[in-house]
């Protein structure tokens, strides 16, 4: 059982929260506990062993913490996402891959796009594939379909799976901190379109992705997970682009595990990651 | 102040730990906690803001816990060291700046060699030099000399910043936990002599460094840190000695620092390392 | 267009080489040479535009160097691989991906394995899946059936995607440098059965996978790949074998790549890998 | 002995020049080419086996090339540098133990500085110090004396190690791709002052360093060495500036060491690394 627990910094919370864990005889097999001195706020990931359910466990910890502490217990252990794509099937098949072989820790509802290059891969592994009518250039009707299609599946996440259309604020703000996209490049350098592009030009030695919430500014969420990988000047715009998809696919599946094991708060614009 | 408490798992510990804490209102900066189940034990280090010396805390903590329980608070704050060396200058030479320069968490508190080759380095950084004259052949006197030069500056830890002569059990057992070495492979790949040399003739693509403990088991002590770096068919044997040294005074100095940290835990013969 | 060579060293090999391409009006894109000077052997991988067919570019290459070389010109563009499994699905669905997409470098012919537990994922692929029907326990007849089943595909590679079962001499004699394995550790560390179990033992705060080429002796052959990933103290046997799926299936991908590419000369116990 | 080529494009280019070390026998230890198929440029890096010295050799290579070749004949052997630094000290120090231990292939001539802080490790070397007597805040004046004091010591190149001065246009366009940086990013990101602030507000997860040749656009020149390290949410900006020396002293390190041994072209904005 996972417990999630933030609020304002004082003297004394873990012992609060540890006394009611011990006073219900759970048995702590992890403990997790990050403290933002700047913001003054307080975190904390607890793994107890399961036992006898504890019926007003969340109450009972709501009460010995201050009044804006917002308490998880075992949150919904088997999540629902949905997958948003265009073209480009490295992400998506990698999910499809761990959601067949129930390694991914959610189960994959439906997979959306404005193309059908991708719907046979989809069908191969009997998910559903909605593809999306409206042109992306009509974007409110285009955000809408999409909108609709997402609600059908009642999902957790909704995973943007190089997914290369700019969702609107206004889209965002419907599921915050619930979009999760995989950026191809190591933010905040090469921001927006054609990164591997701008990355041959610069002369870098590196290319990275990153992984992120979606938020209103684009390419701006709380990071997830980041990684990169070498390259020599011998590479080419193309050659960065086959060596971007394997470090997408690494970082995005990473992002997704932290999120889906409940090991990730979001507090600003950044994320508290307990490994 | 750091606190860092092992002892046999229980129900309740943390609470009753941090419910001591909390009593002498201690804020708690930091605090990590892991339970080896398969061996039933506990081990938790906490951090906590400076504040008025709490003079009974080790006993208090002691009190609410079972009768093995190790408790350590705020362990000496500056330690010393002893550095052993033969020739290759690389890691000490990346101890004494840190030392120079106030970062290595630890004072030198001399170097002793086997050979003059470095004397002259830690002359020019006012750092005693000790030859030993015995020859390395005469083992037991070797060691007693080793051990007088040594016990003269009462260190805390002593390094092997590529000492190439064995020890004896009998000298480790003088000083136990108490001796890192850093060994020139990622272990246990290629332990023993000349492991670069092993390296090149099996052809990998990786080569690695150890910085552990030293137990009476040559290279078979507890690890504390270990990182590699990528070779190409093109490196010859000297090449992989030239790149081991980086990695060498690269994993010895992230060894050193876990340990100067306080962030090392000794649990039979494998580390619990809180970074 | 690729042309490999290898041959004894000597003075006016290149010259020798690129005198005959120069002839051709042949523009090379991409040069690679190496010596082994301990050996005196001498390898060259060149990469020449497209244009007009040179019929006897070979025999041209061969009259000008020694009797010993071993030139390929333009080897088999797209080569035919046969994987075998036993359960684990990891570095399978990986090859089965790219080969769907058609960015694997080669054609998965047909899938073997000594368990039905991956059958479905190769029939939702549409890539002919063979049980061995023979237990292994009778390893003569076991091979007999394997080699059968293999021949009638004529793969030019035999890819071991985590197939756990061991080949005879007899077996790997047949396919000389033409079966690719991965193995679950950072050879030579752990080699044999249950890496991870000895890796958490050992307690390494790395774990790792090799990609290499099976002779006669049990995970020793020719490396093409390695990789590792960090590890800490609070990773069980289970967390390491999970994490190490993601590393081996990474390891594979690169080993295979570079074999399917034409970038790997295998020399000795070792390779030159042109990248 | 090492010789440096480069030029338009143009099919024969390798037999031509492998023609002329034939012709000499000279034995070809190792040799990279690469050609800039966009800008058609060539590039050609050749290592031969020491023998009788062979007086025309640039002019014989220069005949059978284009005009526009540059050919470098075994550039200066042990290279001169000048370091440039504030108060930081990781770079200088481990440039000062390289020197010390002739391990850097090249000599350090001298160390300027607007400070007085590093003087006393370089007098512990025996390194000559400057100190700048002109406040920055005149950069004219400032300039005039560094290029004065650096002047003297004739050096191939000028190390800023951590100099946190901009020099003007006017200044670096005297020393064209002989002024080497070490940027405290993994630029492009967070180019300019303060990186690890801005790191620290983004909530990256990696780190990294950038070593670059100077030229009039601030922190554009053309990259040498990349790294990155891993960061968490709980590094303060103070941690990631601790971290970042490690990174920083090493990528400096690197960059260094490729252009010492002569294995860089610059060609536009980029580099050319044959590693």
């Amino acid at each position: 059982m996972i417990i999630l627990i933030q609020c304002r910094d004082q003297v004394g919370l873990v012992a609060a929260i540890s006394g009611v864990l011990a006073a219900e005889q759970m048995n702590i097999v992890s403990l997790r506990e990050y403290v933002d001195k700047q913001a003054n706020h307080f975190f904390m990931r607890v793994e107890v062993e399961e036992g006898e359910e504890v019926p007003e466990l969340q109450q009972r910890l709501q009460q010995v913490l201050p009044p804006d502490a917002v308490v998880q217990v075992n949150p919904q252990p088997q999540k629902r996402i949905v997958v948003l794509v265009t073209k480009e099937y490295h992400c998506l098949a990698d999910i499809l891959i761990r959601n067949y072989f129930q390694s991914l820790g959610a189960t994959v509802q439906a997979v959306i796009g404005h193309y059908d290059t991708l719907e046979d891969i989809c069908r191969r592994f009997d998910i559903p594939f909605h593809k999306i009518e409206v042109p992306s250039s009509s974007r409110v009707l285009f955000e809408q379909q999409v909108e609709d299609l997402v609600r059908q599946y009642e999902p957790d996440y909704i995973v943007l799976a190089k997914f290369m259309r700019i969702l609107s604020p206004e889209f965002v703000a419907k599921f915050p901190m619930r979009i999760i996209n995989i950026h191809h490049s190591f933010l905040p350098a090469f921001a927006g379109a054609q990164p591997y592009k701008q990355a041959f030009e610069r002369g870098v030695k590196l290319i990275g992705a990153t992984a992120h919430f979606v938020t209103d500014h684009l390419d701006e969420g709380p990071i997830l997970s980041q990684q990169i990988i070498p390259v020599s000047h011998s590479a080419t715009t193309a050659d960065m682009v086959k060596a971007g998809k394997e470090i997408e696919t690494a970082v995005l599946a990473r992002g997704l595990r932290l999120v889906l094991e409940d090991r990730v708060f979001v507090y600003g614009n950044k994320t508290v990651v307990f490994e």
